[in-house]
This record gives C-alpha cells, structure tokens and sequence, in this order.
C-alpha cells in the first residue's frame, strides 16, 4: 500500500523553520507519510493568493491526500480551523477564505471545526497554529483517524468574494487573476466562457491599453516580443509577451480588467 | 518499520545543484531513506543563523532523525567535522558553533570527529566536504552504522558566543536574536525570564525608539499597523507590527537591543 | 526494494503551483515513488544554465534515477519531447540543448522521442507539456515501462554550441561557466586541463582585469577578501573573493574570459 501523502501550502518562506518545525511534528506522529511542497512563497498574509495556488495544484493529487495550508494572518482570533473535503482530496486549512477558489467550482463535500484538543499538541501556541493544530490533525488524518472526531461539524466554509466575470454576446469581462514565475497573466476568463468565439483575428483581447488580435494554442505560435494571448495549462485565457515577462513590460498587476470582443 | 529521516540545512541557496548533489550522495548509500529540506535559505556564511535555524527546527523531529548542516566558511581548514547526538536527535556539521544554539540547552550526549576516511566518498573535494565528507557520514549512520566509528571521540564542541541576557528586578535586557519572513523581531528573552512580570499595560517593551505596553496573547489582539509584544511560538518575546514587517517598519536587525520594564 | 527515484528540474521558481501539479501527476500514476527537487530556480528559459545544473547534479543519483527536466520556451513547437539515457542515468526533457551538458562528456546511450500519446495525460495543454507529457511518461517509467515503447527512436539529440577552451604550451584560456551561490566564477577549465602546470605563484589567472597568482586547495587558504583560484568541487577552475562575492565585489558575468598563464 502506497504511503499517505501529506502536502503543504504556507506564505512562511522557503526555508522557513516554521515549515521545517511542522514536517517535523507531522513526521513525529506518522513517520511513514509522504511530504510534498506545494508552495511556501504564497505571499505574506496573501490568503486570496494561497486560494488559487491551491485551486490550482491540488486537484492534481492522488486520491485521498492531505493538504494542509497555513496563510493565516487571523492566528489566535476567533476564526475556526477547519478540516473540508472536497471530492476525493482533503483539506485543513484556517477558515478564512483559503479554500474558497477550490469552493467556487462545487460546495465541499463535508466540513469540520478542529475543536476537539485531543488530537492538538499538548501545548498550543497562540500564534502558530499549523505547527501546534494544523500539522497533528493532518499526521493523525492520514492515519487513518476519520475526520468526523476532530471537532463539529459546520455548515460552510467563509468564503472570499471573487470578481465577476461579465459575459454578453460578443463580450466577455474579466481580470487578471494570477501571475506566473514567467509573468504571463491568467485570467479568470475560461475555455468554457469563451465557447464558440472565434479564435482568429476577429477577437481582439485588450488588458489595460493594450491589445492583440486573436487566441493562440501556444506562446510559439507569434514572434519573440510579441503580446499574445493564449488558452494556458489551467484552461484560462492569458496574455503573454513570448520569451519575456508581460508582468514586467506591461506594467500589469493582479486585478487589471482584461476583455475579450469579437 | 518507518524510513530513517536525514535533514539537511545550509546556506547554497533554494534550487542550488550543490543540495541535489549532497541528496544524490546519501541516496546512492541508502535509497531508502526519508530526505527533508529544513532549509537552504540560511545566509552565505551566516553560522549563528544557522544555528538558530537547527535550534528552533530541529527538536521537533522524530527520535532517531539525522540532521546534516553545511555552514562551512572554513571547508578545507583545520576545523573539524563533528557528530554529535543531543538527546534523540543526531547531528553531523563542520565544528565551527553550528551547534551551538542547541548547546545552550544542555550539553551534547556524544561527539565524534569524522576522521575515518572509510566513510567518507573515496574522492574528497578541497571545497565540499557536505558532500564528499557530511553526506555519505549520515547516509551510513542512516543505515545503523554507529557513529563511534566515524572516528575519535571529542570532549566539547566549538561555541558561539551569545548575547547575555540581563535580569535584574523590574527589568529584562536582551535583544533582536532572529527576524522571521513576516518581519516578527524575535528576541532572546523567553517566557521563563518574564517569570511572574504582568502582561498587562504595566509593563513596557522597549525595541530601539519604539516602545509598547503590554504583552498579548497573539497578534490579533491589536489592530492592524500597531506595534505589539506578544510570546511567540519558541516561547519568546516577539515584537511584531499587526498585519504588516515589523523589521520593514522600524529598521530594525538582529541585534537590536530590547528591554522589558514593569 | 528502494522507490524508485524522479527528480525535477524546471525555470517555474521555487513554490510554483505547476511544479506542484507535475508531483500530483506523477504520484497519482505511481504513489510509491521518492520525488527529489534538483531546482526551480533556473533563469527563466534558461536553457543552457539548466542544461549545468542537470550535469553538476545529477551523476550522484543512484543508478536507475529519472530525471525530469522542463525549460521549454518552445512548449508546443515542433521542438521534440525526449527520454535519453546517459549510462545508469535517464531523462526525460524537451529536445532543446537542455541535456547538451550531459553530451559533452560522451553521447547517450539511447533517445526516444515522446511520440506515443498512450503515455501522455489524457488531455494535452499545448503550454504545460511538462504536466501532461513528460510527468506522467516519468512516472510510467518508474513504475517499469521499457522507454522503448514512449516513442520513436531518435538518433542523435539537439545540442547547444559551448565555448571551446584554448590550450596551448604555458596557457589555457576558457571562461566563466556558471556563478554559485557565495558568488564563486566556476570556469569550463578542468583539472585534467590544467594537468602538470604548476600550481604555485608561477601561474597566474585572469579573469578580466583582475589577476591573482597561483592555484589553491580550499579558499581557507587566502586571508578574508582575497581574490583566490581553487580547484572547486566540481574539478573545475574556479575564482573566489576569501568570505565575499566575487560575482559582487568584480562585476563579473557568465562568458566573462578567464585565462591561466605560467
């Protein structure tokens, strides 16, 4: 039988201790499990961006593994933890929004507030939570603890308000969602939202004063330099300068409107 | 039985090939081992950061773990490279105060200078004993190897001098000692030296020009942009900016020094 | 039986969600194999710095590693998709000089182009082959596909030009490779190059204006802020600022010349 796979998502920093200090408890109470970085570079506090690298990248994962996801400016508050699956991946997470770009394409399949301490750390810090709650009820999870002991359930999760895509005939309205490490610029604008628009040079897609005629398969397909946009690998329109960063020589940030007419 | 989990922590920088090499090395010895980046963020040459990294992260792990850290301005000097146990944790590092954080806490139980060349790679670089010397010693000691035959036993290590931290009645005196990725300024004052000091507004914590009153439970017990002293997660005094870089805000670095009055 | 090893290589920068996305490919295809990161941190489509790191690092794996590596700014051109293998060592890149590194110490011993979509994700992105082709071919490989069946085979692989290294009686001039992390100047110029010149303050190097006689063990050698020449780890000439950056404190670049005279 395979080993459980336990993945984690925090904005401590790469080489965080913090990050070391929750391996470490979650190896403690279950040595035999699988650690996966999905990402510790979320930016500080940034829980809308830890959102979707986690929308983004957990789907991926085999049934049934452990995503644990620590950007969690309200540690001490009133907010809850919470443990939530979603089909067949499992989260734990701060209750604060976290989950809710997963949550934006189908309600969680179960919901539960980590209240119960027996399976905490005997001592609970009151500002680290994902060492002291987090990691433990993840270790003792993917032993085989069902999830319905860690506390009571709840109802739903909070959620964060998305910014919504406009679509009238021959419009479409959005924005830019997400950076990559390259500086493309996802979209919140689907595949499916585009449907039968065409993709030649009758669309014209604009971003901020910018604009480029038609949607491409893939970055290769214009010249170096070049504004391009593309469907990308999550099935969302980006915009691109091929073999640059249009983050970088647009001047563009997360939320700048982008449409596309035809 | 569970994989022995070997740590590696250094200062090559995320991505480096010089970490890749060192886990090509131990896995080549011992395939069936558990590798973990703590973190390979420590500064360039930076030991005393380093230490305090295998301080805060270390014990938390699992008994048995092997932890290798490569902090080694002077590879290839007469510094030694040591084992060296503290309780159920195992470290192997050049003998240069890398371990001297841990020390403060006790005594190490056993150590060891990595004189036995049998356990070493039969080629051994000038400019690299992490791989050539470290790794492969860990790799070995993951198989079960005693560590008493790495080579001669050594009676102490090598320690760094630390900031004393001054208490007198009414009055701690410590400092900066580390800065984590959100900017908190940890001192070296712990929660057993504030004894029974209130933590109401009739204490003031000091830090440079900037003082505060009271010692809160967590950040969110403030508003946002407000300076706070609270106890940290290591159980030491921390000062933090509610929701934003403390370091950022006040210009302060490792150092620093911070008082506490009542 | 050890798990079988995959290690990864990319531009995507450290905690990108795409390298996360790769992981979930290839554990829910084959959950029992050990994932190694060798680096995110490649320059952004940086062919030739990848095409280094993959040979700097990973000869140390165990035999029967496979190496997955994805600098591709020509995702979704004609540019092919390959497996090779370089003796105990396999890969699994696009074919773009990014295993040129590799080649110069002697040609593969085999290279199937990936044309066989049996071994591809279902759906193909036409921007992220590195998710939907070359992650789950890796880890059908792991789980004991022959490569024979990923594809055609194909007889010799793109290969990068590298600046040839000049030798003539008293001198060799090459030039600066890769710059590590302390800011070291890794030059192309080998050991064996250098054979029986002499080692002493008869030789000098240089590397631009600066010079610096003699050819050291370790950078212990020289006092702090000395511009010094060691054989690095790598078996390589390499120029080093004692306790700074040389890359910093002389401003120098890759391609920078560096010549030995004696």
């Amino acid at each position: 039988m395979p080993r459980p796979i336990i993945t984690l998502t925090t904005d401590f920093g790469a080489g965080s201790p913090y990050v070391a200090a929750m391996k470490g408890v979650i190896l403690s109470i279950h040595a035999d499990v699988a650690l996966v970085d999905i990402s510790h570079d979320v930016a500080a506090q940034d829980v809308r961006g830890g959102a979707l690298v986690l929308a983004e990248a957990t789907p991926r994962f085999p049934a049934g593994t452990i995503h644990v996801a620590v950007i969690d400016p309200g540690v001490g508050s009133e907010r809850k933890i919470v443990y939530a699956q979603f089909g067949e991946q499992h989260y734990i997470a701060p209750d604060n929004g976290l989950l809710s770009a997963l949550a934006r394409r189908g309600p969680p399949d179960k919901i539960v507030a980590l209240t119960n301490p027996e399976f905490w750390l005997p001592k609970v810090s009151a500002t680290f939570h994902g060492r002291d709650i987090l990691a433990p009820a993840a270790a003792h999870v993917s032993r085989g603890l069902s999830p319905d002991v860690l506390g009571e359930s709840v109802s739903e999760l909070v959620l964060l308000e998305w910014p919504e895509v406009k679509i009238v005939p021959g419009r479409i309205e959005g924005s830019v969602e997400s950076i990559d490490a390259f500086g493309n610029l996802v979209t919140d604008i689907t595949e499916e939202m585009l449907g039968d628009a065409p993709r030649d040079e009758q669309v014209t897609v604009e971003c901020d004063e910018h604009q480029t005629l038609g949607i491409f398969a893939t970055y290769a397909d214009q010249p170096e330099m070049t504004l391009i946009a593309v469907i990308g690998s999550s099935d969302r329109l980006e915009l691109a300068i091929v073999g640059d960063s249009a983050k970088t020589m647009l001047g563009v940030e997360v939320g700048t409107p982008v449409s596309v007419r035809w």
